[in-house]
């Protein structure tokens, strides 16, 4: 059975997550933070509360997507499209969410299919939804089922010079340490399984730059305060290689920023970027 | 009531510790390793099966050492000053040991006491000793009690060129990865707490640099195989900053290796080092 265009609509879960300080610190150290932002690289300083990075809802959300209910097809075709994340609230240090997930669209774009993966997240402590997740993985050689396109994104970064823009340079062993969050896809680490991929060596997780990029965007739009932070979206559009400089760029208007995140050649690495905040 | 010298022999434990792969492989990577070490950063890449760091054995061992019957003591005064490991197995990826520990001496050196502490860890799988450790600390102040001085070192290192020498960067960050494998100490992590103890700014954890000079001793002594290291001993000297450049030099004699660990001034920060391999 291949991919079967009525499983949109069919829900999972709910499920549920535990996370500690330490996973939010892990996390933290995962995605670059580091000296300069103690709040969320540590527990125990003078004066500084633990604060969670608004990306961390990428580790702890999106449970409850019902991958199964697709239909068969090969996980190897699958590459990760897009992802959004938005803020209900802010996501404290230590906690439980029970998740719920929903296949939330399918369509035909001919050399393959895209499946749009939606989740929420309620906080257990109290009752009250904390986070959803949205995500869209595009899977090679699924398409065809006579389904529709689907909506084009018609995106096209500001013309003016970016109002902000950041560079941060991963680490050589970046994935090594990202994956402890969660992912142990050998494609991150293993340079025989990255090759057998395509890739001359492993390539870093999608998500972790986008924990770069939105740390990027907290840091610059929300003045480093996770409650201010709404939502993001953004597009993956190139691999980057554990070592490779992110450059965030970020246009500001109003409680809007539009962002693209490029490599240190120039390559746009994350596309169609959205945020929001308050 | 001050230090108690008459508690030398007095026991602790038994206590157990319990680790997963991910505390192993998120210990590598507070020392150091990464790309070029898989079989210690990572456990699913092709033909590279998970090792254990010898060094590991400083987090789950030193189990039941009596530390609360020593007497009462200012926790501030007090400063790591040995450290040593023994091998009698190698480490597995995840397991369960239970420690002993044992008040093994305490010296009167006039200015201050030395409280040495020895700990074995059995694994509780097995039923078999793992490993030994020994540690003893300098507390100021609590000397003068008129007991005997102990031995002196008296060690020179090797007046011939060394054997091997490596160089390993320590990040700015080290610090803030190396202490989720346990200790949280804000000395190594706040700024302001650092100034408080009179340092410009956040210092290395002294056993994270012996972490990274075990990695040079086992990649260059024991070709990478954590089953022919079999002993490490060695006196913190001088404090590292993250960010250090950390040489270790190396004077192999039979299956015995002198060693010194250097920063990038040349200063000695582990001196009197000796290791063991088969």
């Amino acid at each position: 059975m291949p991919i079967d265009p009525s499983a949109v609509g069919q829900t999972g879960g709910p499920v549920t997550r535990k996370w500690t300080s330490k996973d939010a610190l892990l996390y933290a150290l995962g995605v670059g933070a580091g000296t300069q932002e103690l709040r969320f690289t540590t527990e125990n300083s003078q004066n500084i509360q633990q604060r969670v990075l608004p990306t961390f809802a990428v580790i702890i959300g999106g449970g409850g997507a019902p991958f199964n209910k697709i239909g068969d097809f090969n996980p190897a075709m699958l590459v990760h499209g897009e992802q959004g994340i938005e803020l209900l609230g802010e996501i404290p240090p230590e906690g439980e969410v029970e998740s719920v997930g929903k296949i939330s669209a399918i369509w035909d774009k001919g050399k393959g299919a895209v499946v749009e993966m939606t989740s929420e997240s309620t906080l257990v402590a109290t009752g009250e939804p904390l986070l959803r997740t949205r995500m869209s993985a595009f899977i090679r050689g699924e398409g065809g089922f006579g389904g529709e396109r689907g909506p084009s994104a018609s995106f096209e970064a500001p013309t003016r010079a970016p109002d902000h823009q950041v560079a941060y340079e991963t680490g050589v062993d970046q994935a090594l340490l990202y994956r402890l969050s969660g992912d142990r896809n050998p494609l991150h680490s293993d340079p025989a399984f990255a090759k057998m991929g395509g890739f001359d060596k492993p390539i870093l997780h999608g998500l972790c730059t986008y924990g770069f990029t939105g740390r990027a965007l907290v840091n610059t739009i929300c003045d480093g305060d996770p409650s201010r932070f709404r939502s993001m979206d953004g597009r993956f559009s190139k691999p980057v290689l554990p070592g490779d400089t992110l450059t965030i760029l970020m246009w500001v208007d109003g409680s809007e920023c539009t962002f693209q995140t490029k490599n240190q050649d120039g390559d746009v690495v994350i596309d169609q970027g959205k945020m929001t905040f308050a």
